[in-house]
């Protein structure tokens, strides 16, 4: 994703909230990675305390946290997103240290966001931003997150082409008033897909690191691309069912689901676990419902009978940001297997 | 419910997942309680370690985690839920101490233990219990998981009544030979809502703590008995959708979800914080989705209009127990206007 950015001179600003960790974070500086995207004053003072001095906080600024933001301010390259006057107001009262900011613009996700085509109203806010000395305007920035709702790899290209269209049009009405104005894009699904950024300044998927079930399911990645498997024991077998129950549920792979070609609520696939990492994802075999700490996974004859009572399987999550923010700790497969749990 | 197993002459054995709180546990110790159920190794661990001695591991035992389990059953009395002679077998050469074990019996919600009406299998566990000297029968148990869906007060009951007459019925052809054997339910739904417990011998239900907007949908509390919301700051408005956005995502509430009478998904009920606490769910007003960080809020002009930027609103969660594992935090009303977060 970073030889993408440079390729197609995007100024690269990957979202840390996926992965949420200092450790991975090192990756990325090793490739050359000196700005971040956080979705929370909390995750910023945690990159912050781990070396990373120029973060972007891609959500509506919570002006409820002004100490813990002003801080931050004071010591490293903070952006905050805006996208009310009311919190510039906010700001401009409260904040004693320079913020860049970015709009946040609605195209078409309708999430939260000033919608793009609304020129006066980001006119009226950019007006209020500029007299208040520490604010900074960035840029204006969008997560066209219905790129998640369609079905198809050409669906996910025609909302990038509009939402990154619909940035480039504002940004041209505003470019006289505001020459320094940058445009940022960056849900997974079209960063990994698109190839054509004209336009865009600015790159932000978080999602990528390890992508998931879902991302698969969208055409965004093959499922060998998955990087991270979440280990769950095996504590009971229903063969009437052909059901295995495994200690992993909501409380540690979230609940999000996909739904398959037959039909069915997909709440992860299951691998097994090798010395190399993980296989493919087992022949028509995926976790079927969780419940707080219960998953239980579907699997036909041939992979129900290879699975015992006290086996550890994987299941690939659907989606990876919110089973690793609940997992809290990773392995990798060597330490997975000098632990094996 | 104290009282109420008090009443109904039932050994009370509240769960614990569902607050996960040291602290909360104090208030049922001062009710008299003594004995208390978890889901999880680690979770007994910790109220071990907060002077619980009696604690019941209501999830079919992971054998994988035989090191902590021989801790606790070194210093506690410790009970272990059994379904499988894998995991009888397991325990038979790996366990040092003594534990009692529970059998997990399927009544119909069909997410793991044994049939209701397999008694031979159930007697070739039994049989297997009963040679491991380490391993004591306790009892027959079983979660009526099936009670949360439905959609009428009188389906839960139909639903109590027959999967404690099943246990009960087992319980009849397994007491010649285990004369001791004690019949355990407690689906929060069934506990609250039934009179009728003749045959049974614990009550363990554990979201009656703190209810929530699935107990209110089933009709097994009333909304002014849900005893926890989440207190979301209000970051966005969006006067053209009547949408608030709140700094509150499915990181923080979970993604569970009921059904409204209009059909419409609903991800919590919003109330406003007042010095007593807070007032009734606010009409016809509810998070209509949520993203990681994000929560929607719908609301009728009058409600949008009632609630600004740098407010906080209280979110009643649909499924109180995964909401209290993901806070991790409580506070009191009082604490909470002190700190006014």
């Amino acid at each position: 994703m970073a030889d993408k950015a440079n390729k197609n001179r995007l100024q690269f600003r990957p979202h840390f909230k996926t992965h949420q960790s200092a450790e991975i974070g090192e990756w990325f500086r090793s490739c050359g990675i000196k700005m971040i995207t956080v979705s929370s004053v909390s995750m910023a003072g945690y990159f912050a305390a781990n070396g990373w001095n120029d973060i972007f906080i891609a959500f509506p600024v919570n002006i409820l946290e002004m100490e813990p933001i002003s801080t931050l301010a004071e010591n490293i390259k903070l952006h905050l997103a805006v996208e009310s006057e009311e919190a510039v107001e906010y700001l401009s009262q409260n904040l004693k240290f320079n913020v860049g900011v970015y709009l946040k613009i609605d195209t078409g996700y309708h999430r939260t966001g000033i919608q793009a085509d609304d020129v006066s109203r980001v006119e009226k806010i950019l007006q209020k931003i500029e007299k208040v000395p520490n604010l900074n305007i960035t840029g204006i920035f969008t997560h066209a997150g219905h790129s998640y709702d369609v079905t198809s790899v050409n669906d996910i290209l025609k909302i990038h082409n509009d939402s990154l269209g619909k940035l480039i049009k504002l940004k041209n009405r505003l470019s006289r008033k505001y020459p320094g104005i940058i445009v940022s894009v960056g849900d997974t699904p079209s960063s990994s897909l698109a190839t054509d950024f004209t336009g865009a300044d600015e790159l932000r998927p978080g999602n990528f690191v390890f992508y998931d079930v879902m991302q698969y399911f969208l055409g965004a990645c093959k499922p060998e691309d998955i990087a991270v498997a979440l280990a769950c024991p095996v504590v009971a077998k229903h063969k009437e069912r052909n059901e295995i129950v495994i200690y992993g549920g909501v409380v540690h792979l979230s609940l999000d689901s996909v739904t398959d070609t037959k039909g069915r609520k997909v709440y992860g696939l299951v691998v097994k676990m090798t010395e190399n990492g993980w296989g493919k994802p087992l022949n028509d075999t995926f976790v079927s419902s969780l419940s707080q700490e219960h998953g239980i996974i579907k699997a036909p004859d041939e992979v129900f009978n290879s699975i015992e009572v006290g086996d550890i399987v994987g299941i690939l999550p659907i989606h990876s940001c919110l089973t690793a923010n609940l997992a809290k700790e990773y392995y990798t497969i060597d330490e997975y297997l000098i632990k094996k749990l």
